[in-house]
């Protein structure tokens, strides 16, 4: 099958199709998302060796026998021992010794064929489009920030950053009860969030105040910079995005405001498919646009251009 | 009087003896400490002008009739403007406005006299010596860490820092129930916290593991790296020193594990007493020893030697 393997540098590769071990599915993969996180692989982040790619909705060919067999899933990209101490606290997505689809030890979806553990499967529900259900894993993500911190319905939060991920977290956010301000850098992005009555700002702009809550998800050390402004003594910063590089952190813009600053990565799968499968959130006005899995590296670099937003793959046609 | 005054170096000079304003009282300073704060302001730290100071016990002198005439007492040392949503929420410790004794706007304690709103007073009980009471402050500091996070009294947690402030968290949390390991580099501090039980390390020997709480008091950047390295996924570094300089924070070791980072300053003086003095905590072990006012520069310089623990200014004689 054809993939984007990554080895130092990504390349389409002829590789065979993969076999679920025990406990594991095969997943024919059917649209696949490209996320920033990709891109920091680009650079070396993890050290990566393997098929790329963690976002995707497919559908379950193999084993025969699985009650999974035939169904449209998205799945849960990381794969813990089981065995240990995070593992049987109900962390396994934190396992020290886990591995993560398309990102750590473990091939990914930019294939036609991906397996994963039949315990990561979340079922799409019929009436959501392929389009929207490749959403779930950013969505999820997006949602983890309720599950970071306690967030009052009646919160004024600000989020930093008019990428992907920055809008959906205003929207979740938006759908949660608050009132929401998002500064970015893209008039056409800022525009998105607006439906779901988010206030927007060029980051430029953004009225004097601060917030209880701010949540950065710009991958920006400014982004940063600005949150720590921002937010409210004795209030939280929600840090959202890894990049690569350091942040200059000045210790007292933490200790003197008695500031948190709380990391939060992958989230729930479950609640994202009920947004998305009620229709409370579209995500498909961020896609960008979709190329076949054949143009994988072409894809790669619309997805890096600044200001790009959603950039799928369509793994259907390759085998 | 006679008062180190500090503007762009410290120097003892002559000065008049302050008048307390409205709703203030007049305080006899009896003993004064020197924290690694005033070694900030020696730095430059917050660009502070004016008499040094801020951890004090001493004797109410005035105004004629407040009902605080003779009473000896700690105080707290920020001052709110107390008009502001922030102090209007009871944060005055926060308010944008505020003033600091000895660190912001205000004079501090390195002075025979000093002026206090009568609402920052605390008696002190009466079988509680200078010498102990003096750790007022510092102690509250330490009992801030217990308001700035959720401490289960079953915790594990690891406290980096073995000077002045270290020893009185490790304490504290120990009071608290909590299985405290402290790591330090001086075996003579660590055997000041082993009489609470808390068990002691050198850095350098700490054994491996991780914390769900990890209380960074080193004041040094090497104390943060350890406290992110051994906090557990989903776990909590306090950060409760400030330094001048930046700290080169990788985002991915917050966002990966999940981990908060949450600043600490100020603490309740309240439970600071009572713990002082029923016999609790007894801090007196910390004093490296006492100098008259008069001696203020020399003490400022011993502070400042490495491993020096806490040195005392007797305020006491001079007038």
């Amino acid at each position: 099958m054809l993939a984007v393997y990554f080895d130092q540098k990504p390349e389409l590769q002829e590789l065979p199709q993969p076999a679920p071990a025990p406990g594991e599915v095969l997943v024919r993969v059917r649209l696949a998302g490209i996320c920033r996180t990709d891109l920091e692989v680009l650079k070396g982040y993890h050290g990566f060796k393997g098929i790329m790619g963690h976002e995707f909705v497919g559908t379950v060919a193999g084993p025969a026998g699985s009650p999974w067999l035939g169904k449209r899933v998205a799945g849960e990209i990381n794969l813990g021992c089981g065995q240990c101490d995070l593992c049987r606290r109900g962390l396994s997505r934190h396992c020290r010794q886990r591995r993560v689809l398309g990102l750590k030890g473990r091939d990914g979806a930019f294939a036609p064929y991906l397996t994963l553990p039949a315990a990561n499967l979340h079922a799409v529900p019929p009436q959501l489009a392929d389009e929207a259900a490749v959403f779930t894993e950013p969505l999820a993500a997006a949602l983890q920030v309720l599950e970071a911190i306690p967030v009052s319905a009646a919160a004024r939060i600000l989020v930093v950053g008019d990428g992907s991920l920055g809008l959906q977290i205003s929207w979740v956010l938006a759908l949660h009860g608050g009132e929401i301000h998002l500064a970015g850098h893209h008039p056409e992005h800022l525009a998105l969030a607006r439906p779901y009555g988010v206030i927007t700002f060029r980051e430029a702009d953004l009225p004097p105040g601060d917030y209880e809550v701010v949540v950065e998800a710009s991958g920006s050390p400014s982004g940063l910079d600005l949150a720590l402004q921002r937010v409210r003594p004795r209030g939280t910063v929600v840090l959202k995005s890894t990049y690569t590089g350091r942040y200059a952190l000045d210790p007292a813009a933490i200790v003197v405001p008695e500031v948190r600053l709380a990391g939060c990565r992958c989230g729930p799968f479950a609640p994202a498919l009920r947004l998305l499968a009620r229709g409370w959130l579209d995500p498909r006005p961020l896609i960008a646009g979709t190329l076949p899995l054949s143009r994988g590296l072409e894809a790669l670099d619309w997805a890096r251009r600044p200001g790009t937003l959603k950039v799928l793959l369509d793994c259907s046609c390759e085998d």
